[in-house]
């Protein structure tokens, strides 16, 4: 379809209020975090803001009719170009769309549209003493749709899990326009096994199956008590065994994060005055729950990690909390600002592996780093085995960038020898799908049946999650590249 | 095909010791607990004991080449006739295939087999301070493939969630015979977001998309301290109310019980000596995690209940926690024996409703029985809503049966017009499918489009989980009867 004749057309359905189509408005939905996005510009057609489930009803229709790539954006703060047209067409930006309809504190549920941002969610549910658990990074600009669509997790993945655990229903528009209502037409049931479970297929799907256009959410009661564990390690692979011990002892942490000796010295160099101790390795306890339980948890996770690291230090404070919590806090812009000349970029970025193999994973992550002269930063959620590398390069020289992404391969190549995967919760998008035959072998064709049951005329967010079909059939560790 | 080539074809591939056929053999795979199955006998033309992924994918290459269909068996103790070979051809008994192939502790992990039963594998894991947190009532004899094909909960749902929270990946051997690993080929991450959510897709299909030969889970620290509070109420609707505020208070118990008058009654009937006091409704609350932490909440949950309750009793006594547990224990036998001429039905027990709706479900089907002159246990999960309700009725007089099945039609019917749902763990089989157009209206038939393309010749468990297409189109309460 013509272009002036798509945005003609949506004009029509829409008004031209909701129709964006000028050249720098196309470039603002043409990047997302990833590095991917930074050396290629994905232009979208149109952009569409829309508001209603009615809107993206009408739009899926006509771009069914006529054979338009349609993709679902919120905030854009992806790190896969999951919400970049990749394909050209028609980007349907959600973020506006920011309502919560309804908390139901009685049956602990809330009921919103994709835009919400997280924070604003957690925020508004103070004051039911209830929180949604999943905790991105992001959490501060991402959209609860965006941490659907991308089964997004975070921090408190260990205890708490990922989104996936929270969502009894959706309400999502079909690649035909056709609207749907996954976990029951007017369920509040809080446990509900009925019917094939359409709720978890399309979380995570990354926008590829349809468009989610409303969300209910269970939600937990708010811990009323909080502490933070400090650990310092002069051997790397202490930290690990720590982790593995605290398990061991009844104790689930609300998050376990590490910052290695890469990362130590990052946040060293960008702030000195937080003036980490140069060690190994960082691990950062947090455990939450009733007062009661916190202070006899915070006692033996001392107790254990005592046995294991160089000092540690445990607080309910909540100054002193924010104070040991600082490192990790500025972890990521610290690794951004390593080089002068440098940046840190988003690829490779989210393997997640056993957690006994985490201190061979980080080993061999440092001699890829040496290898190709490539300063890389690890930390992350070691709870759950996601280690985040942070690769510093100089994006504007070609050479480095040309080896920044043999770099990422093989460290992609490295997270699935060690029986882990390329993504732990940032996602696939069009940056990691090459890799899917080898993570999933022949299930990989039952994700293209399914995509084509729901999709068939393949509109739906193309080139995201899955390889085009008949590129990379082959099993080989060489096939990725 | 002819019955007589189907034995010799499957004994072929199998050899003779394999394949049962004769006549009392297939009578003891024709029944499982539901009501359904007790008034009608679904005989399997044959029925095949398969203990390896290989022999599971030979049998399915032939069913599918000849169009025989399929029905997968754990230990047979569902409630749905799930497991019952309605359209006759192949029974796949997985029950004997018991085997834990795999504890790995360091990354809190379990592969097994379908065939473990799920007491035998928390047994198992004891040794390793880990567990399965899903306890469901039949958990001495049921099996963890039976749960996957399920989705199961039971008692720990509230706080713990349901079958499909733990599990990473699954071996299915699909309809034709080819066999596929969900949550990656070699995968022990605990956290992935590769690909589509086939894991979770599969988990909960009862059996109509595949067959689980290989389960991997996650396992949890298992608590060190647990306690049971009991509180007796003289109004009942002061039970759930108390429940909401044990939330609000930011706790989340284990388990949340609730016996109304009828279960009071009939478990003083069938053991005087337990002696629960008369009362409108029991609750029972089940708290655990560390020391310090069960102290603290169970204070805090009897100063909560003592509010509105008659009275309360707090233990973590071993004892003293086994007696204030029994009534419950014994509650589902007690109602099957109410009446010396009468039986409890497993039908229409397993509703899922919001917990603001929990008293009005219960009034409403008090009043239900009424009606139909049919004496109803109420008794079940209350923490997440889901009431097990049990009519008794003398199951060999025609003119009680078919008022039951009018009185179980009217109390799905209240659970879905209530908010909640025909099933909260039991599933839907071949006796709650007349349902789904209203449970799951346009998205019905997106689980149809699913279904066809994983199994596209129907020969997985037919007449299980969703209507025939074309049935039951019409969206309207008297769609159902």
């Amino acid at each position: 379809m013509e272009r002036s004749q798509l945005i003609k057309g949506l004009q029509t359905i829409l008004g031209a209020d909701k129709v964006l189509d000028d050249k720098l408005d196309m470039l603002s939905y043409s990047y997302d975090s990833s590095f991917k996005a930074r050396n290629n510009r994905y232009i979208p057609d149109v952009v569409v803001t829309l508001t209603s489930t009615d809107e993206v009803s009408k739009v899926m229709k006509f771009a069914y009719e006529h054979n338009v790539p349609v993709t679902p954006r919120g905030a854009g703060t992806g790190e896969t170009c999951g919400a970049l047209a990749i394909e050209g067409g028609i980007v349907i930006d959600l973020g506006g769309w920011d309502v919560i309809e309804e908390v139901d504190a009685e049956n602990m549920q809330v009921q919103l549209r994709p835009g919400v941002i997280h924070a604003d969610l957690n925020k508004y549910l103070e004051a039911y003493g209830l929180f949604f658990p999943p905790d991105p990074g992001s959490s501060q600009m991402c959209t609860v749709g965006g941490m659907v669509a991308n089964n997004s997790s975070g921090l408190r993945a260990v205890k708490y899990g990922t989104t996936e655990q929270y969502v009894l229903g959706l309400e999502i528009v079909l690649p035909d326009g056709q609207i749907i209502t996954t976990g029951g037409v007017n369920s509040r049931a809080i446990k509900n096994v009925s019917g094939l479970n359409l709720t978890k297929l399309f979380i995570g799907s990354e926008g590829t199956l349809g468009i989610v256009t409303k969300i209910r959410l269970r939600l937990w009661p708010k811990p009323k008590s909080r502490g933070i564990l400090m650990a310092v390690y002069d051997d790397l692979e202490e930290a690990p065994k720590t982790v593995l011990e605290v398990y061991k002892a009844g104790i689930l942490p609300s998050g376990i994060e590490i910052l290695d000796a890469s990362a130590i010295k990052a946040v060293n160099e960008y702030k000195p005055e937080i003036a980490l101790p140069n060690a190994e390795a960082i691990l950062l306890f947090e455990l939450d729950g009733n007062p009661a339980s916190v202070e006899w948890e915070g006692n033996e996770v001392t107790r254990i990690v005592n046995t294991r690291a160089a000092n540690a230090e445990w607080s309910t404070d909540p100054e002193r909390m924010a104070k040991l919590w600082q490192g990790r806090a500025v972890t990521a812009t610290a690794a951004a600002r390593l080089r002068a000349d440098g940046s840190r970029i988003f690829a490779g970025e989210d393997i997640s592996i056993p957690l006994n193999q985490v201190t061979e994973s980080i080993k061999r992550i440092r001699a890829l780093g040496a290898k190709y002269g490539i300063g890389v930063v690890n930390y992350g959620h070691i709870g759950d085995g996601n280690v985040h590398t942070a690769p510093v390069i100089n994006p504007e020289d070609p050479k480095e960038v040309e080896l920044a992404n043999k770099l990422v391969d093989e460290i992609h190549l490295t997270a699935i020898e060690l029986g882990g995967t390329t993504t732990g919760e940032h996602g696939i998008g069009a940056v990691r799908s090459q890799y899917a035959r080898q993570e999933h072998g022949a299930a990989l064709d039952v994700m293209y049946a399914v995509k084509k049951a729901i999709d068939p005329k393949g509109i739906m967010n193309p080139g995201k999650l899955l390889p085009k079909e008949g590129d990379n059939k082959d099993v080989s560790t060489s096939a990725s590249s």
